[in-house]
């Protein structure tokens, strides 16, 4: 932790405002436009030379739903108590129905509020398993919704809102929310590096200690410090004592400011921080959405989990369950180019040979594929549940071994601890106690999603941007 | 957490002594002897009505090595390098190289020093594979020495001590270990209950309030207090918090003190806790030990680990890997009674009839005994790596399952998460930081064993009766 500094040891104030904002992302912005036109005067510091943060990186992918107008446009029936159902899965152990309930009510109210500061969503929908679509259609399948144990708990819906640029659109979304809260707020400080809290004696947060161009600057925070600043999966030493198995994963779905910085500085003012365990772990085998109809085997030829299942989960059982020796097996149809490039472990003409090329007991694989092509014939997967439309017998050679190893391929990782908040996006003391003054949220916080593998695309942006608002508008005017 | 409160709070002092030790289980008591027989004035504050803690719930069994009396008498020979080797995995990820080190390097004269204190271990070995003797033998394999991928690794020698005593020996142990601190220490108070610790100015420790017999006491300890109250197994809150998966099972292996109230005063007192989330979790399928023969499977019939591992790492992977649907398949000449007991989900002349009875897929449990039984008759496991003397074909009926889920049978649990510690059992604050005048040892401390899936019978007693006595002579010297 980074240890605040009592307010008597500041001599001067170089900046003085209502709300400071920590970070400038998805987060971060979303925060910043809310307190700005709540009345607040707004500062937003951000250490990196623009905004954008890790939404800038990503695929931009939103969990909206209720009832949105591109549900709507796409023939899709939602209702906030069917996303409710599924968010409480998806969310994971260990989050509180409040929150659950708070995001799933304002969902559609947030879908409006992100169009209207100028996001484009296209009422189209992406029909292929996808963990965002490549072209410019919005609405998709981005989790769990459709596969088990899920699809039998809660009534499928996609929820999946990517804005209208084709490939990844997280630059753009940044751009969009940037640039309103730019427009919203009193300044923006740029390469300005948060250091510390300042605390009153009361232990009440009141401003912010910062390394701006060189020099040490104290930030005044009348009403409150909101800390969005990303989560840590670029510190190595907090990831080995809090989230060991994420240091198994080669590539760091993060940019450099996911230090943890946000979170030490936190804890230095009293925040307690929490689920710090958790992140989320990512082979992308599939798109294409053909790669789903193919089976994950380990290293005896087993298969371990329903192919169907979002990549987050599905890449969680082939760290857990298969030991990070895991491989995608398809037939000559079903073979295509994953975006995260694939090494070939093995092609071969019979599923006998292939075993034997990647050194598997005798005859495991074969019986494996066996079992699967005679229920998949039936359309059926007694072991595993994959959907039916997913079950096709593998059956047209070549057949072909995706190499899904740890050692041999791509795994993204992101944290999912952060400080502990309420609802209302205040963070809590070891005790549960709302620290006054300070708020966070985005991946600096454990927000919604709290589970690897019940996650879904876009629950964290979703997270971000919402509770971001949250905490703007309840730092600015005590309410939501 | 529960603040710790200012010294200037403090009216008065009804006790004073140099070392004040908050706990009389396995950790507390070593604490205090060393601390006495340092010259130290030493109090001990234990919550109950008598010591023992849980250490005197336990098996007694205590891991030790490098070449003791009775692995010398057993015809073992040991050596702290090949006690290193095995430790360094057993202890799991985020222990550390020092601790290992001392731990081991200590070892043979803390068995001495247990001997001199006056338990009781017999020269004899028990070869059967057990978490301990029923009868007086000391010397077993308690851990997975001899298993896969383990015995790869490091050469396998047994550890396990067992005091002597038939059956569990842990209220033996204590018994010994809390006279001879009663007899070494100046006063033990029972029925106080710790409360908080009193910091000066500087934040040093110099005291702990306490309940007792009604009334509210203060304790000044000149030189430090320890921290030995054991685990949080008993707060559900924290299990929630921080290890949910320790809430599916159903028997909390601890003492009503294991309530988290160690921990929770540690961080009143500015201390960080780490390794949170981990635990160990026990579903004893053996002894007997015959049962290491048969064979673990999912819901789907299939093998999902070598069954000669240690039951901590097997039923964790019961819990993961099978989703807590587990079931041991054994014959009728490798049947026997566990001594906590197992249901028996089914009893057939055939797998056929087995699987059919289980509700598993069909033709998948007949699968995996046709591949184990063949390779088992070459001594030979493929897939799991089980060692050959565990190696039979599985033919005699009539075939049992026993009920190893979690709803039909008994899931014990611990935690291994605590106060962040160095090697010298000095507590650190979240930036590393010793905090002066605070120890912690045993399950009050995440000390030497991390991590359930890797952990050995006898590791947490070892752990913490050495590293007690660390704390204590530390305290009471300043060095070890």
């Amino acid at each position: 932790m980074t240890a605040a500094l009592s307010v008597a040891a500041v001599s001067r104030w170089h900046h003085e405002c209502d709300v400071l904002v920590v970070g400038f992302g998805g987060a971060g912005a979303c925060a910043a436009i809310e307190a700005a036109r709540a009345g607040a005067r707004t500062l937003v510091v951000e250490r990196a030379s623009g905004g954008g943060g890790t939404t800038a990186l990503s695929t931009g992918v939103c969990y909206m739903g209720g009832g949105t107008r591109v549900q709507r446009a796409c023939g899709f029936d939602d209702t906030v108590d069917d996303m409710v159902a599924y968010v409480r899965m998806a969310a994971g152990s260990g989050c509180d129905e409040e929150r659950i309930r708070m995001f799933c009510e304002g969902s559609l109210e947030h879908f409006d509020w992100l169009c209207e500061r100028g996001v484009d969503f296209n009422d189209a929908y992406e029909p292929e398993k996808t963990t965002h679509p490549f072209g410019e259609e919005c609405l998709h399948f981005s989790g769990n919704e459709a596969a088990y144990p899920f699809s039998d708990k809660a009534r499928p819906v996609p929820r999946g809102h990517k804005p209208r640029r084709a490939g990844e659109a997280g630059a753009y979304l940044m751009q969009v929310l940037n640039r309103a809260a730019e427009d919203a707020v009193a300044e923006v400080l740029y390469d300005c590096r948060a250091r510390r809290l300042v605390l009153d004696d009361n232990g009440r947060v009141v401003g912010l200690v910062a390394g701006h161009e060189g020099d040490e600057i104290a930030v005044r925070a009348d009403r409150a410090v909101l800390l969005c600043a990303g989560g840590f999966i670029m510190n190595d030493a907090l990831l080995a004592k809090h989230a060991p198995l994420l240091l198994e994963c080669n590539y760091k779905a993060g940019s450099p400011g996911d230090d943890g910085s946000g979170i030490l500085i936190g804890q230095g003012g009293g925040a307690d921080a929490i689920n710090m365990s958790e992140g989320l772990v990512l082979n992308a085998y599939y798109p294409p959405g053909s790669h789903a109809k193919g089976i994950l085997v380990d290293a005896n030829g087993h298969r371990f989990i329903n192919e169907d299942a979002y990549i987050g989960r599905a890449s969680e059982a082939m760290l857990r369950s298969a030991g990070g020796r895991a491989w995608l097996i398809v037939d000559n149809e079903l073979w295509g180019k994953t975006q995260v490039p694939h090494r070939l472990a093995g092609v071969e003409e019979t599923f006998a040979d292939l075993e034997r090329a990647l050194g598997m007991p005798q005859g495991e694989l074969v019986h494996t594929i066996d079992v699967y092509n005679r229920h998949a014939a039936s359309g059926v997967d007694p072991l595993f549940h994959k959907a039916s439309e997913y079950l096709r017998p593998l059956q047209t050679p070549p057949y072909a071994a995706l190499d899904c190893t740890t050692s041999g391929s791509i795994y993204g990782a992101l944290t999912l601890g952060g400080l502990a908040t309420n609802a209302r996006a205040e963070v809590l003391d070891r005790d549960g106690r709302v620290i006054a003054g300070l708020f966070a949220a985005g991946r600096n916080a454990a927000g919604l999603c709290r589970q690897g593998s019940t996650y879904a695309s876009g629950l964290s942006i979703a997270d971000a941007t919402f509770f971001g608002r949250v905490a703007g508008r309840v730092a600015a005017t005590g309410n939501w």
